[in-house]
C-alpha cells in the first residue's frame, strides 16, 4: 500500500481542513474511492475527525466491510459512502457532516440555494432527506445500506444533500473538490441566514449557476486558481502543509 | 485520597472543557459524585473554571459542607449540586453555568426542544425554572438546599433545567455524558435561534428522541463511539491529554 | 512615582483585557483617577489598547491637560475621563470603546437593560446620550469638557450611558469593576439582540437589580469571588499574570 | 526595484491583515499604485492572500498586462484595479474582497449605510453593482476592462460598491486607508444587519459624515491617530511588525 501513501495523506489533511473549518466537529466523516478499484473506498476508522491519522485510514467494499480492520471499529453511517459510490460512478469522494449552519434548513423545510459566485458548486437548490419518510421513526443514522441508497436517490445527479435533524452530504468527483462543497454549503447556509429579512433575494440565475460551474470545471489543473487556491487557504488554517493538487 | 487522582483529574479536565466550549465564562461549576460514598461529591473551590487545577477540588457533604476546605472558599451555589444527588440516586455529575445561549429561552419563556439527532440527551423538552415563582425578588443565586431542592424539582426525572435570568443545569449518570450534555444543550439553543424565523420546524419526535437516547445509552464502553468519541474532540480543543472512558 | 508602579500596571491590564474582551479595537480608553490626587487620573497616550505599556500612561488634570506629555499626543476624547470624575467623586475609574454589540441600541433608541443576574451592575436601564442633540452635526468626538460634561450628565448616577453613532461610557468605583461594566454591558447588548424575538422578556426586576448590586458590592474585598474571580478569567483570556484585588 | 522594497512589504502587509480580519478568505486581492509611474499598479500573482510574500508581487500596466510575469499566472479580476486606477487619478490603492457580511446586502438591494462615526469613510450609501445588468449571465467575474470599467462607474467618485453575488471593492487613495475602508465596510454590514430590526435607525447625517471623513483627513500625518492607530491594531492581530505611516 506504498503507492497509496500521499493519496491517504490527503485524507488525513482533508480530515483536518473539515474540522478546522467547522465543517465537522466530534461527528462526520470524508471518504475517497479507492484510485485503482472502483468498487473499494478509503475511510478512517471511528474517530473525531481532527484526530485522524494515515493510521486510522480503512478500506471498505462498497457494502462497507472493513477489508481488514484489525479490530478497529467502523463508523456506523459508512453505508453514506458506499451507497453513493454505488449509484453514481461519477463520484470519487463524499463527506458526511452536521455542519451546523445547515441543520436550521433541513428542520425548516427551505432548501439552500447559491447566491454567491464561488458557492455555485452546491447545486441550483439543495434538496432535503428526511429519514422519516421511508423508514419512519429512527434514531435518524443511516445504518445500512437500504437507507444509504435512498439518501443516495435524493442526492440524484447533485452534489449535495440535506439530512433533515441530521446534518448533510456531499458527492463530488474528487476529494478537494468535495471539502470545497462542503465549505461552500456551509458558507451558502450562513448567507441565505443572513437573507432572510429580504422579502425578495437575487439567487444566481439557472444561466450564472451553470457559468460558475463551468468556470470552475475548465480551470481545473490550473495550479493556485480556483478550488486548488482555496485547498491552499483551507491548508493554512488547519496548520498543516500544502502541496498543489 | 492517591486512589482517587485519576477521577480528580477529570473533573479538572471537564472544567477546562467547559471553559473551551464557552459554557462557563468566570462562573460555572461542575461536580462528581463521590465514586464510594453517595452522600459527598467533589467540586473545585470558588474559583473561575478555566483555571482550576487538582489542587483546587474539595470533598462536600450533600447539605453544601466542605469536609476539609483548609481556608478555601467554596461555592456560594454548591447547593444546586447536594440537592440534585440528594433527590436523584441515579445522577452521578452536575454542570452548573450561565452558557448565554440558552440564556434568551429562560427569559423568553421559550423551552428548547431538541432538532438534531445527538441533542436528543437534553430531553423532549426543557423546563424553565423561576426562582422568582416562589422565593420572589432575590440575586437569583442557589444560596441554599431550599432553593437547590426547588430546582431539583424542575428537573424532575430530567436531565436539564434553564433557571431564568440565570443559566442553566445539567445532572447526568455520570461526568463524561453531564459535560456532553451541557454542550448539547447550548448547540441546540443556538439552532433553535436560528430556525426562530420558520413558522414551523421538525423537531425530533418523542419516538426519535427516545431511540436516540438509546443509541447512545447502548453504546456506552464502546470505546470511539459516541460519548467518548465527543469527549476525545473536546479534549483535543480544550488542549488537554486525552484517555479513553 | 515608585509607589505607583504596581497601580500602572494595573492599567496597562485592563488595556488587555478589554481589548481580548473585543469591547476595544484600535480605538477606546479606560482611565483610573489618581489614588493620592483626585484631581488628577492616569490614562494612556493616543495609542491602540491591545499594544499599551507601562511607558505609554499619561497623567492628566481633570480639564484634559497632560502633565508631562513629553512629546507624546493624547486622546482626542480624554474630556470623557474627567469630566466624569470632576461630576461625580465616587467615580474612580472609567471606560469608553466603541463596542459594537452595543452600537445598534443607541442607533435604535433601545435602552440596553440587565436580563442576567450578574450583568445587573449596567443598572435598571442604560440611557442613550446624542450629542445631536445640543451640538448638532459634529464628527461625534467629545472635543471638549462642554461636551464631556453633557455626556456625564447623561449617566447621571448610574454607571453607563450609550453615545450614539458612536459607543458607549462606563464610569465606576474601581478600575476592575469598570472593566467588569463595561463586559456586562456587552453581554448584555448580545442577549437583549437574541431575545428580540420574544414579544415580551423577563428582565431582571427592579428588587432583583438591588439584590444583584448589593451582592457584588458585598463580596469586594473577598478573594475569588464575584468581581475578581472574573478578573483571575479576564486575565487568563489576554495571557497576563493574574493578582488577586 | 530595491527602493520599491518597503513599498512592496506593505501590500505583504495589507494582505495578511485584510485576511485577519475575514475581509478575504481563499480570494480577493489588494493593489497599489506605482508610485513613480501612474500607468503601473502592483498586485500579487494569483495566489490565496494569507499567503503571500514580497516575491509574489508583480507589476501591471492599466490594461492588466503583467509586466515580468515570469510564468506567474494572474488573478482573472486584474481588471477591476486597472479601470479604477484608470477613471480615478486619485486613487492610490484598491481592494476586492468576497466580504461575507456585504454579500446579503448586494443580494438584498439594500444599500449599506455608516452608522458608527469611524466608518464615514465608506460614503453617505454604497451603491450596489450587478453585472446581469449589462453583460447577462456571465461566472460574475470581472474578465476584461469593459466590466472593469462598468463597475468603476458605479463606484463614480466614491469609495465602495457593492457586486451583487459576488462581493465588494473599495478605491482610495492610499493603501492603509483601502484597507481600513474594506474593514469599516464590513463592521458597517455587521451593524446594519443587527439594526434590522428597528423601524427606524439613525444613521450618520450627511453633516456628520462630512465632519467625520474630514476629520480622519485632517490628521492624517499624526502618528498614532486615526488610520494609523488603526493600522498598529489591525498589525498586531495579523502577527506582523508594526511601522509608523
Amino acid at each position: 500500500m506504498a503507492g497509496l501513501d500521499a493519496f491517504i495523506d490527503e485524507i488525513v489533511i482533508a480530515n483536518r481542513i473539515l474540522a478546522a473549518e467547522g465543517i465537522t466537529d466530534a461527528y462526520g466523516h470524508v471518504s475517497v474511492r479507492h484510485p485503482d478499484r472502483p468498487d473499494r473506498y478509503f475511510l478512517s476508522r471511528a474517530r473525531t475527525p481532527q484526530c485522524i491519522e494515515a493510521g486510522d485510514i480503512l478500506e471498505y467494499a462498497l457494502d462497507g466491510t472493513a477489508i481488514d480492520p484489525q479490530g478497529r471499529s467502523s463508523y456506523l453511517e459508512r453505508f453514506i459512502h458506499g451507497a453513493l459510490y454505488e449509484m453514481r460512478p461519477d463520484v470519487g469522494a463524499v463527506v458526511h457532516s452536521h455542519s451546523l449552519s445547515t441543520v436550521p434548513f433541513g428542520v425548516g423545510g427551505e432548501p439552500i440555494r447559491p447566491m454567491l459566485h464561488n458557492c455555485a458548486l452546491i447545486g441550483a437548490s439543495v434538496p432535503i432527506w428526511d429519514s422519516r419518510g421511508r423508514f419512519g421513526d429512527t434514531d435518524l443514522l443511516v445504518r445500512d445500506m437500504a437507507m444509504g441508497r435512498d439518501l443516495a436517490r435524493a442526492v440524484g445527479f447533485g452534489t449535495t444533500a440535506l439530512m433533515r435533524g441530521h446534518g448533510s452530504v456531499v458527492a463530488e468527483r474528487g476529494l478537494r473538490r468535495a471539502v470545497y462543497v462542503a465549505i461552500a454549503l456551509q458558507t451558502s447556509a450562513d448567507l441565505q441566514r443572513d437573507t432572510a429579512r429580504y422579502q425578495s433575494v437575487t439567487f444566481l440565475s439557472p444561466g450564472e449557476v451553470e457559468r460558475c460551474v463551468r468556470m470552475l470545471d475548465a480551470e481545473e489543473g490550473r495550479p493556485q486558481q480556483g478550488i486548488d487556491r482555496a485547498w491552499e487557504y483551507f491548508c493554512y488554517r488547519a496548520c498543516v502543509a500544502y502541496r498543489p493538487g
